[in-house]
């Protein structure tokens, strides 16, 4: 029920998933109104034949009468008071085992609150964070919070370093991922008072299962100086928007200048392909959400104008994510870091 | 004495500003040192002839044996200790009245430290902060801090909104410039402890004098919803350097999309020129350096690869800045705001 374009595409994603990628998926709402879209998309042309009550194969719809609000002032209190929220149930339904992972393109604060109060937290994680992976090229990069927690201690921060780098060794497939501090200069006594002690809890820890290379700075994000990159939820998310801002200003600076003249606008057409390329392998559409980690389940929280594509690629990495045993092995690293 | 070219381009570009724009410059550092590079410049084909002891006109050279490093820990005991660092000794001649406004290109930390220790802080001024005016076309932003204060409290920030205002009122000419609190959401009630409790004083201050629009995020960082972008020098200092490392990944992705094919090379030949131009209105090189507000003195500390045009830029800005009256125009908001 969240997001802006939802039910339609949020069905649509599932119906994707669930037909071409073989999905096992649970759309988690007001049944009339998740039925209806599911009824539009095969009018649309989509074989939603085969499947258990007239739906199609691998799609149950698990009814939950009530919807939180993307405004919602108090997100914690309204997943206690509204027992059939969506995201209430959903994220009940990864607890009791009758799914391996969760995705909403609602609210953030929302599907946090949902996660950690209804999935629950994983033995030893104080603070669920959400992790970000931003496809720079040939160097991506993960960003962690991205903004689950506001404010926090610096022992959160450490926490989320390792958070992150079991999540970079499953995305990324890199062994021992590079760790940074981001902050405002790269030595160490350099920072607010926040990252200072946390440098040193980093530099502590560094060896025993975490690559922990130092302070990093904004500018080092896009490069393969660093592969996660860890901050407080404020200042990730601050980060996240100002990538996004940038990016689109810069986009639409090309595009003044490839339509200033007639010679510009047949250059551009050749040169077009691949910039509409890097410009999609940046947009909210294709990087497949954000990653909660930290819970007892995989949980993904998608751009609230997720559409039908980015959907299925959130659905998509969540079970590539589930198969990897990303809970599992965030278990056994937050154990080992304790003892 | 600092930055990566000094003196060589510190004193090239201070030439150009003399004998092109006809300012006075005070030349602080070791004499001899500064001497060799004016001697350098001479014989490199400019005009020194007409000034007083052998100098070219408007130039002057104020000795001053010591240097404050750029990675030095601790800059404002160095200032303290220091007693003839370059840095100090300029500062020293801002409060003495010999001189109206210093620039550096050595480290912010130093600068910082002798622009408050030496120069002074405005009466009521509880936190002097760095505001940079971001270029964006076709509505530049005004960012404070940028770096100077990494801890802060809520009255700072609304100090920090005063002094970025009475700036963009300045150097963008806007009567009532928009003043936005950076937060990780629009609503009131959204944020950090920090922003929560800033939001209220900024709120209440809105209309005496201060346009205030609430929160921004940001991704609103380069549009025209807000002019001026209130932060902590720690988020501050990482957005900047995340817009310049995101801003240099983009440019280096072009260039590969360019240089891809024989004909996306001929057809980025045409675009070229203006792609360079957009490149360069975002480079430190044109920006003409950070403005520290709130000293009794015009401050900018530039870019440490700042280079003789980058030099002399900020030397007409800190020119323009001082005729405009921007220390006595912020001395009179501050006094207007504690009354």
């Amino acid at each position: 029920m969240g997001g802006d374009f939802a039910p339609t595409e949020i069905v649509a994603g599932a119906i994707q998933s669930a037909t071409e990628d073989g999905t096992h998926v649970l759309l988690v709402g007001r049944s009339d109104e998740v039925g209806k879209a599911l009824a539009e998309a095969g009018a649309a042309g989509n074989d939603l034949r085969g499947g258990v009550g007239g739906l199609p194969p691998l799609i149950e719809v698990v009814d939950a009468p009530e919807v939180i609000a993307m405004d919602d002032s108090d997100p914690a209190r309204a997943i206690r008071s509204k027992r059939g929220s969506s995201i209430g149930v959903a994220c009940r339904l990864v607890k009791e085992g009758r799914a391996d992972a969760v995705f909403s393109a609602g609210s953030t604060g929302a599907a946090l609150a949902g996660a950690v109060l209804e999935t629950g937290r994983i033995r030893g994680v104080a603070r669920p964070a959400i992790a970000l992976l931003l496809p720079f090229e040939p160097s991506p990069t993960v960003l962690i919070d991205g903004g689950a927690n506001a404010d926090v201690r610096p022992e959160h921060l450490a926490g989320f370093a390792l958070l992150g780098s079991v999540f970079a060794r499953i995305r990324l497939g890199i062994e021992q991922p590079k760790v940074g501090l981001l902050n405002v200069g790269e030595e160490p006594g350099k920072g607010s008072e926040l990252t200072k002690e946390a440098f040193k809890l980093l530099d502590a820890a560094s060896g025993s299962g975490l690559n922990f290379v130092g302070n990093v700075e904004g500018r080092d994000i896009p490069t393969d100086r660093v592969d996660v990159v860890v901050t407080d939820g404020f200042t990730g998310n601050v980060v996240l928007k100002t990538l996004e801002g940038f990016g689109k200003y810069l986009f639409e600076q090309l595009l003044q200048i490839f339509s200033k003249t007639e010679e510009a606008k047949q250059a551009a057409k050749s040169l077009l392909p691949d910039l509409l390329a890097l410009g999609s392998t940046l947009s909210p559409e294709t990087t497949g959400g954000a990653h909660l980690l930290g819970t007892k389940g995989v949980c993904i929280i998608g751009h609230g104008s997720s559409n039908a594509q980015a959907v299925r690629n959130a659905v998509r990495i969540a079970s590539e994510t589930v198969d990897a045993g990303l809970v599992e092995e965030i278990a056994q690293a937050v154990a080992k870091e304790r003892h």
